[in-house]
Formats: structure tokens, C-alpha cells, sequence
């Protein structure tokens, strides 16, 4: 899902100053007999600098997901905005298997060890440390609000729906709960990513279908030095494997601008201007499309001389990437046990190549990679998929300019499980700080996000009080 | 909690004829790297005789608990009587670790392999044995409804909290869902076993207290043959191990007549005469309460010339009893593990010696024992402790004379959280086929309790179609 945010430099969100600390964690909350009570460092970060209520004011607890923890921490400035405001206390807590809460160190990501990376343990983490937390702090009557984009959305939404007397409620921002859980369409998700270019200039779509098909000519005529040259490649590709990962490389760089369609600039893996897809569409100093999305994503600060296809770019059980490092290769085994990803491009309903990613390709990959077969079904199963309407007090954000949107909830399921849709956004750009380029579309989200969580915390405090 | 019942002979109950088959059930639901899906094979009973609507009717489920699923198929006439009325499809499914459903064979009972032994991993086996054999029987539209006596019905609670995707309505029958999560008076448990006797006959206190006081002086006096001869014991106890085991016993002895103080006779590891407490206290042949208490539960045949206190009584982790068997083993470890009972007997609030189990004693004998560290708050923290407001479709259903009765839910939470009271009923006497003897009470709550199902399979009926 490859949502690693970094916000340093000037156009870092200003930030409130967090502790950072370790929380002793249950090893396997599912196997008394595997490591016992065996615990592990999960890290954390506090603040409790707009907490003034101490003891009564609520807690606001962002459910960490497949990144640092600070990455999220230093790119959620509503989450601390609105705890300026509520007057809550804040705690951003890492996902096991990533940042720094590995489990068994540099060997986490070995076989057994990585057994233990399961949606289900990461829930409890978060159960056990908000109870235990809350006994240490002397708040065990302060009402919980979780918060979370993308994956970590997903982690609220389970949140609430698993613990909700733990939980009072919910912010989910940009998650897609119900594509991960293998429901809806496979194509869903490279066709919003080819809309969002298509809605900016309508000839984007053909442009691109092109220059994806003059990259095919040129493979087939096995004409790999002009490949090398229009694509600054540091080797002369040689194979259909080396194409493959070139178009592959390519879609990504497609699908993290339209993710990141941010009105102001950002940093992931290096720079990312105001309105990427924009940018590229009225960038006339280049004859392919491929080339600039490529520059812009993959070279951040100007001084790249080639690009080497393997390592800008590694291909895994997620179609949309999983980013890069160790905390890719924890997403790699969580696309290949519980979270389903079975998006294709097929050059119809989209203008990537044909590159279909089927529940038999899942399995062979994942199979051979991590020793494990995936269990279609399980997520919908676990976390009741569609069926959400027992359920209560979450919010679904999702910005229609994000390819994850269509793959979430976009309407309001009850007057407690409240759609908020945001016209100009791209992927949760609501739970970001304010920002002076922001569209009126995310200040109304937030708005309104704000005074339903109040509401919550009233409720939830008048149950307790 | 020792709730394993045997209906045969005479008094069985008229039993629909159950098909026995095999689900192949996941190992591990929450580690794909352990076993990875690797299968066992679970057992359950299953009868169509009542589905006349096929793919329409609802599904009764019992959720199986600590015993052989035969046990409580042939003691649960409820159930059946119901869907014939109602037209269900039929299932009791059977717990991992119980009966036949032992996912390493013989094996299972060692350390590692006990460690898939837990209530997360039961709750998923009925869920993916649910939503499998729903597509497999062309009835995915069909509600399901669970039922669960006891442990089972404290399943069946949570099946609804954790799967109301699944799951349309819980009835739960005498489910300490608080006292097995560590909520409530350590107390209340003997208190109620007191209090059932003391209600028939206030004299009786007094003389099972001054019974147990000459027992306790014979020991002190070490005239362990007077001891011998008096409770028909086959050898002479010499130490304080022995009279600690034999106390144990007798309390037990007290407790199962509590809790099967049924207005017929049943049938548990032997014969239980028609209202027991009853005949107990109206027993004249007897100088000593201890003697026929022991002699009604241990003795059913009349043809034992002496007791083995070791055998006969197993001490475990629950102070209730565990049974005997390979099933008991099983429910030794829950006990060490998640449920909670740390209930002890103090001759103050209950007519039985001291006897405490304290956390400190429950994490010695379970350490020792299974190699595991008990975590209290856990079941509390997994399924909610007395937090059920955002739950809803559970009956909570509980007879007065059942000492488990007072760690349930004893009133209603909402308009869908209902608890059913049954002044005359023993342990999950509701459960039970009617009877010719049995007490208006029941009668009314089986009424109540089949119209509030009729109410949600309508409910859920409308969602669906």
C-alpha cells in the first residue's frame, strides 16, 4: 500500500513535541505455549501537552500501520490539531514488524519469526497498550478515539469494530476495507488511478496508453539501448522479466502521483511536488509521459544519472508497491496471508499494460516467498466485510481523487457509520495539518470529523461519569 | 466447569437423528507460518429434519464447549423442539481439543501442541465452519442463530460480538460471562452453592458446616481410619494432601448437585436422582451430609464398595471441578490460560472449608503444570467484561438455583441484551427438552426465548431478501 510519508524541511507540518517510548508487548496473544509471556519493545510516542483535563479528557490513539511511526506522527497534524482544541491526550503506536517494534530484531523477517505479523496480534497489541497505558497514566475513565489512514484506517475501523469497550470510536481516513477483503471489482482500483489523470486532461489516457505501447514496440524489436536511453536506465535491459519490471516501475510511479495528489508539495522517497498528476499533464519539456512520472517520483533531488530498475522498485504480493526496506517486506507478507490485493491492469478499463495479478499468482508468489498460502475470504470473515451494520461511531473518509477511495465505504452506512467524502482529496489528505492550499472540500471533512468525534467523547464520558 | 452430561436409557430424551460428520478445519487461524494451513478434523452433528424452507429457513448452531458434542446433542431438546417449529437446519459442532475433534490426536494434550487450545481459535473454527458449510449447503441467505449452554453459551456471546457478520442472534444459557472474566466476588460462586441448600432447608448449613468440622477434627486427631470407614474410602488417608483432596471432593459433590438440581432425573457420570438437593436434605438414612452427597454424585450404580478420592476428584485450575478424561485435561488448560476462576470457599460466606485459589495459586499450579503464565484481564480485554452496550441479539437466560447464575448477565442491558430468569432452574435447565415436570418458569422462558428468535431470524430474513 506503500503509504510511507516523510515531512522534513520546509514543508514539514509543525509538530508537537512527543516522547518517544517503549511498551512491553505480549510476544503471541493466540499461543500460550509459544514464548509464553514473551514480550517485545513496541515503540510509541506520547504527548500529553494539550491533555488538561488529565484523567477525564479523551485519548486520541493512532492504530500505526506498515511504516515508521513517526513517518505518520509527523504527517497527521489534524490529529493534534483537534487534540488542541478537545483538549486529549495523543499516542501515535508503531505496528508491530515495523519502525523499530521488531519483534525478534533483524531477524523478524525470518521464517518462523515473521509468523507473529498478523492483523489480529497487531489489534490486540493496541488493546493491551491502551488498557495498559490507561491504568499507568490514571485515565482508565478517559473515552478512546482511534485514528488511522490507509492500512491503519483499516486497523481503526477492526478497532472499534473488535473492541468497542476499549474504543469509542473511529476515524478512518482512506481505508479500504472492503478491496482488501477481496470484495468488489480487481479492476477498481488501476481504473480510478487512469481517472484521476483522465479527469485532469481526457488526452492523458490515450498519451500514456501510447507511450506504454511504443515501450512494447520497442521490447518486441528487441531495440533495448533506445529503452535504456528514454528511460535514463542505469543497464541495457535484456529480457521480458526486465520489461516487466520496467512497466511495473512505471505503474507505480503512475499510481503514488495520483495517491499523493496532494495541493502542496510532499515528500515521499524524495520530493513530490504540489498537484503531481497536474504537473506532469502540463509539463511540455518532455516527449513521454513515462519519463517524467518516473522523474518525479523516483528522482526527488535532481541528481540521479540512471535509474536501476530492481532497486528503485521491487515487485511483491501488493499490485499498488510495497515501498522499499524492511517494512516492505512486512507488507509483502501481510498482501500474502490476510490482506487480499488481487488488483489487475488490462489496458481497457485502464491504460497500463495487461499485468493481472490472480489468487494463483498470489498463491505461487506467496508460497514461494514466505512459505505461506493465503487464505481468500479470512479478512471478510474476520472483520465482517460489508456486513457492517451492527456496527456504530466510525467515520469513513475517503478523496475522490485517491485510487484507494472506491475500494472503501462511500456511503453513510447508519447515523453512526458516517461516509465523508472529499471531492479534492487524494489519499487521506484530511487527516493531514492544515494547510493554506488546502481545497474548502478537506476543511468541511475536517470540520465535520471534529464534531462527530466531540460528540463521541460527550457521550462516551456521560456513560463513565 | 465440569458441564458434560450423559442422556441415555430411560431418561434420555426423544433425539433427532443427527448425521455425524467431519469438518477439515484450519490448525492455526492466527499464525500462517505455524502449521500453515495445515488441517484437523472437527466433528459435528447435523440434521435437516426440520429445514422444510432449504436455503431460506434459519441455522440453529451450538456452539460445542468442554465435552464430547454427543453430550450436549442429546441434552439441549430446546434447540430441536425450536427448529421444529421454526423450520432450522440443525448443527452442533464440537470444540477443538473435546470429544473427537483433537487436532493432534493423543498428542494433543502435550506441550506445544495444547497451544492452539484457546477461545479465539474456537470462535474462528465455527465461524469458517459456518460461512464453508453454508456455501456447501446452498444456504448462504440463511440466518444463523447460535445457542451455547455454559462455557458454550459463553461462546455464543461472543460469536455474536466477534461475528455479527456471521451470526444473527446469541441465546446464552447460564454463561458466567463476569465471574470466568475475573469480575465480580471471588465469593459468589460457593456463596450460591451454600445459598441453594440453605433455601431448601436453613438447618442445612449449619449441619454440612459441622459435618465438615468433624471431618476437619478426625484429621487433626490423625484418626484416619474413623475417616476411612466414614466416607467408604478404599484407602486410609495420611496427610493433609489427602483430607485437602477430600474436601475438595465433597465440596464438589455439593457443587454438581447445585448446579444439576433438575426437576427429573439425569444422567452425569452416573445417576442423578430428581431434584438432588432436595433428597439430600430429606435423606433420614444418613448421620452425615458429606456421606450421601458423595454417595448420590460418585456412586451411581451403587456397586462401588469403596471411593479413590484421586480418581474419582481431580483438583485442576477451576475450583468447580474439570471432570475426568482427556476433556478435562483440556479444560484444565482454558482454565490456566483465559477463563478465570479463582473462586474459593472460606466457611464464612459459604458452608465449605476454606479452600482459597488465588491468582498467586492459579499461576504456581498452571506454570508447573502446562508450562503457561495465566494473564488476568485478558478475556476481559478480548470480549468486552461487562462493556456490552454497542452488542445486541443475546439472550442472556439463568436459573436461580444455578451457582454460575450470579457471574452472568442477570438484567437486561437494552432492548436486545435481554436476560431471561428462570426462579426454579438449575444450570441451563432451559436448554434442556420439555418435561413433564418441568417448572412453569422454564416453560415461560423457552416461550420467551423462542419468540424473541423467531423475532430475529424475521429481521434478519428481511435483510437479506
Amino acid at each position: 500500500m506503500n503509504c510511507s510519508f516523510q515531512a522534513l524541511g520546509k514543508h514539514a507540518e509543525p509538530v508537537p513535541h512527543f516522547k518517544e517510548k517503549y511498551f512491553s508487548q505480549i510476544l503471541d496473544h493466540f499461543n500460550f505455549n509459544n514464548m509464553g509471556n514473551g514480550t517485545f519493545n513496541q515503540r510509541y510516542l506520547i504527548t500529553g501537552k494539550y491533555f488538561w483535563d488529565r484523567g477525564v479528557g479523551p485519548i486520541f490513539f493512532y492504530t500505526g500501520n506498515e511504516g515508521d511511526i513517526w513517518e505518520f506522527a509527523l504527517n497527521s497534524g489534524f490529529i493534534w490539531e483537534t487534540a488542541g482544541l478537545q483538549g486529549a491526550l495523543v499516542i501515535f503506536a508503531e505496528h508491530r514488524y515495523y519502525g523499530k517494534s521488531l519483534p525478534f530484531g533483524e531477524k523478524s523477517f525470518r521464517i518462523p519469526e515473521i509468523g507473529l505479523l498478523t492483523v489480529e496480534q497487531a489489534l490486540a497489541d493496541y488493546a493491551v497498550m491502551i488498557t495498559e497505558l490507561k491504568k499507568q497514566l490514571d485515565a482508565t475513565e478517559c473515552p478512546v478515539i482511534v485514528f488511522g489512514g490507509s492500512y491503519g484506517g483499516m486497523l481503526s475501523v477492526y478497532m472499534r469494530l473488535r473492541y468497542p469497550n476499549i474504543v469509542a470510536g473511529a476515524l478512518a481516513a482512506s481505508a479500504p476495507i472492503l478491496s482488501t477483503a477481496g470484495l468488489g471489482d480487481s479492476r477498481q482500483f488501476f481504473r480510478d488511478v487512469t481517472a484521476d489523470f483522465e479527469n485532469y486532461n481526457p488526452s492523458c489516457r490515450d498519451a500514456v496508453q501510447e507511450a506504454f505501447q511504443q515501450l512494447e514496440n520497442l521490447a518486441q524489436h528487441e531495440d533495448y539501448g533506445h529503452i535504456r536511453s528514454a528511460f535514463t536506465l542505469c543497464k541495457t535491459p535484456g529480457s521480458s522479466q526486465d520489461i516487466h519490471q520496467l512497466k511495473g516501475l512505471l505503474r507505480n510511479a503512475f499510481t503514488l502521483m495520483a495517491m499523493l495528489d496532494y495541493p502542496y508539495s510532499t515528500h515521499f522517497m524524495g520530493n513530490m511536488p504540489a498537484n503531481p498528476v497536474k504537473v506532469l499533464l502540463q509539463d511540455d519539456n518532455t516527449n513521454n509521459d513515462s519519463d517524467i512520472a518516473d522523474s518525479i517520483v523516483y528522482n526527488s533531488t535532481g541528481d540521479v544519472q540512471c535509474y536501476d530498475i530492481y532497486t528503485i522498485y521491487v515487485e511483491c504480493a501488493d499490485p499498488t508497491g510495497c515501498g522499499l526496506g524492511s517494512d516492505s517486506l512486512a507488507w509483502d507478507y501481510q498482501a500474502c496471508t490476510e490482506i487480499e490485493m488481487c488488483f489487475e491492469s488490462n489496458n481497457v478499463t485502464d491504460m497500463f499494460p495487461p499485468m493481472p495479478f490472480t489468487e494463483q499468482d498470489r498463491v505461487q508468489y506467496c508460497t514461494r516467498k514466505w512459505g505461506v498460502v493465503p487464505r481468500p475470504g479470512w479478512l471478510k470473515t474476520q472483520f465482517w466485510g460489508d456486513a457492517l451494520s451492527t456496527a456504530s461511531n466510525i467515520i469513513f473518509s475517503n478523496g475522490d481523487l485517491d485510487p484507494w477511495a472506491n475500494g472503501g465505504v462511500r456511503k453513510s452506512i447508519s447515523s453512526s457509520l458516517i461516509a465523508v467524502n472529499i471531492p479534492e482529496g487524494a489519499h487521506h489528505l484530511d487527516l493531514r495539518g492544515s494547510n493554506i492550499a488546502d481545497p474548502v472540500s478537506v476543511r468541511d471533512a475536517r470540520r465535520k470529523e471534529a464534531e462527530i468525534i466531540a460528540k463521541w467523547v460527550k457521550m462516551e464520558s456521560k456513560k463513565m461519569f
